[in-house]
């Protein structure tokens, strides 16, 4: 019988706030999904417990067993080194040094597989998306924060300390808005949604007219992505100009990326890109056009990626499928 | 006898407005040299005549013939295909789609090799300095503009149009000081040779005191990146501060380097590193480690290339002997 062979595989998402898993089919089909908050302040074991559980739930929710499962492949918000499966830095989780392969390994009996969470949801969309046809390819993921992924010839590049990708922390402004890092003119303190939501509460500030106050409260508590695009579809000028300047920022980031690495396809994901493709995707585009040096963007597709939330469970599920061949 | 078997190697250095050859032994030792004008205007055939011409003096000037040459590395100031020899794009030049393999063989009778100049010195750097052994190295070349080669896992990578490491027009600063390619605020035009000069002529026109105009006279013609290093040794303030920023931004350049791609060591070279090291390089260091994401600078290496004029002609020797292996 077929359900009694290893034919399948588990993408988990660990994620500062809350844990995804997915199981899927050797051709990447989604067959069913979990969740659980991460409760990271509970320490490095007990979480690592609770991705063991997620991933027992998805597994169970498909009416499968463990045993039916090759491997799981995990995307871990920070720099983790694939080789030993440790997690070297984790911000958001407060992690250092973490091996959390060895330790869920243990738990769940499963080969297990871990690497960046940008890395592994570029991967998805490279494998998923694109059928892993480009030579060359960088993801950038806009939510919170912003992070990005690199594929060359065909596999993920990690460089020497395993965290390429930290396109979030690429200046653009010499001298511009401080960022988390601590320095000014980041990607990240210029386009994110945190960059994003501060522009439109400082303009509120100074007297700025939106219908998000009406929409929200004159503080903007709980503000949403989606927030911004219900704002939009409402006319409002202040938040569009605010989304403007955020796409344009993040067309210069990608002419950067195509004068710099030249990849044969740019996907955009991430909270921000899911929640606002229709308003920035065009921007981005022809601001990447404009910025990239004559002849050099020939060709090249900057697209959005339509996987939404499941990049990384997906992109897990190919770290998986890559890890056990 | 081993003179007569195939045991040497010629590089080219070919440029806007001069063409440079030299002979080389296996170990990349330099035998001799010959050098030309270039004279561009006389269009890609008379140019290719003279690299022919530069290679032939090279050889004969070392007392060899081309029968003992086995093969000859050219580095084009655009973007070049290494696997059918064109140059695909050189605005220097003015040359669009010159087939420099096909005609130079025709006239040399030796195995031509052709790659992007700034791919071919990061060659040069990266076996005869570094001895081949780092898995991922940028080279950055700061001269009349900037640009940079890529080596991941020991080999060049050039990206989809084969027009990868264009890091002069890497933006920096949006909105910043005008860029020859039309955009603004390109890493080229805050850190270049040109850049810094235009930043000392307008503030001469604004009144700034330097000794430079005692050197050259009011309108500063025919400086050079020599006479800016005598100033700074004659303690010039106004020069000291040009030098200072062009450092820090070519500093905030390597970080998005460091940040984004995350070589093992990066290496600077071009006539503005060569003529001034000793100012730039302790700043360039220390602004990017300032710039570079926590952990992630983390051991790498970031050093001037001491091959100066010779970076272009030794990589032109190991893109030769990479070719007839």
């Amino acid at each position: 019988m077929a359900e009694t062979s290893k034919d399948f595989l588990v993408g988990v998402d660990l994620g500062g706030t809350k844990i995804l898993a997915g199981v899927f089919d050797d051709k990447l089909n989604c067959l069913g999904r979990s969740k659980m908050s991460t409760k990271s302040q509970r320490g490095p074991e007990a979480v690592i417990d609770r991705v063991a559980r997620c991933v027992q739930d998805a597994i169970d929710e498909c009416d499968l067993l463990p045993k039916q499962v090759r491997g799981v492949g995990i995307g871990a918000p920070g720099a983790s080194d694939p080789e030993t499966g440790r997690v070297i830095f984790a911000p958001n989780l407060v992690w250092e040094d973490v091996p959390l392969k060895k330790d869920l390994e243990k738990l769940i009996q499963i080969p297990v597989f871990v690497e960046n969470d940008c890395n592994v949801q570029t991967l998805g969309v490279y494998e998923r998306e694109l059928k892993g046809k480009p030579r060359h390819m960088v993801g950038i993921f806009l939510g919170t924060g912003i992070g990005a992924g690199l594929i060359f010839d065909g596999e993920l590049f990690s460089g020497f300390n395993r965290s390429a990708g930290e396109i979030g922390h690429m200046v653009l402004e010499v001298g511009g808005p401080k960022c988390g890092c601590g320095n000014r003119g980041c990607f990240e303190a210029l386009a994110s949604r945190t960059a994003i939501f501060r522009r439109i509460q400082a303009g509120v500030k100074d007297g700025q007219k939106t219908v998000l106050t009406e929409m929200l409260g004159g503080d903007l508590e709980d503000m949403r992505s989606g927030d911004l695009r219900k704002a939009l579809r409402r006319g409002d000028k202040f938040v569009e100009k605010v989304i403007e300047e955020a796409a344009e920022y993040t067309g210069i980031a990608v002419a950067n990326i195509i004068n710099l690495i030249n990849p044969e396809v740019v996907v955009l994901g991430g909270g921000v890109i899911d929640a606002l493709e229709d308003e920035m995707l065009a921007i981005i585009v022809e601001t990447a056009h404009d910025y990239a040096m004559q002849g050099t963007d020939k060709g090249i597709a900057i697209i959005a990626s339509k996987l939404g939330d499941d990049a990384g469970i997906t992109g897990g599920a190919v770290l998986a499928k890559r890890g056990t061949k």
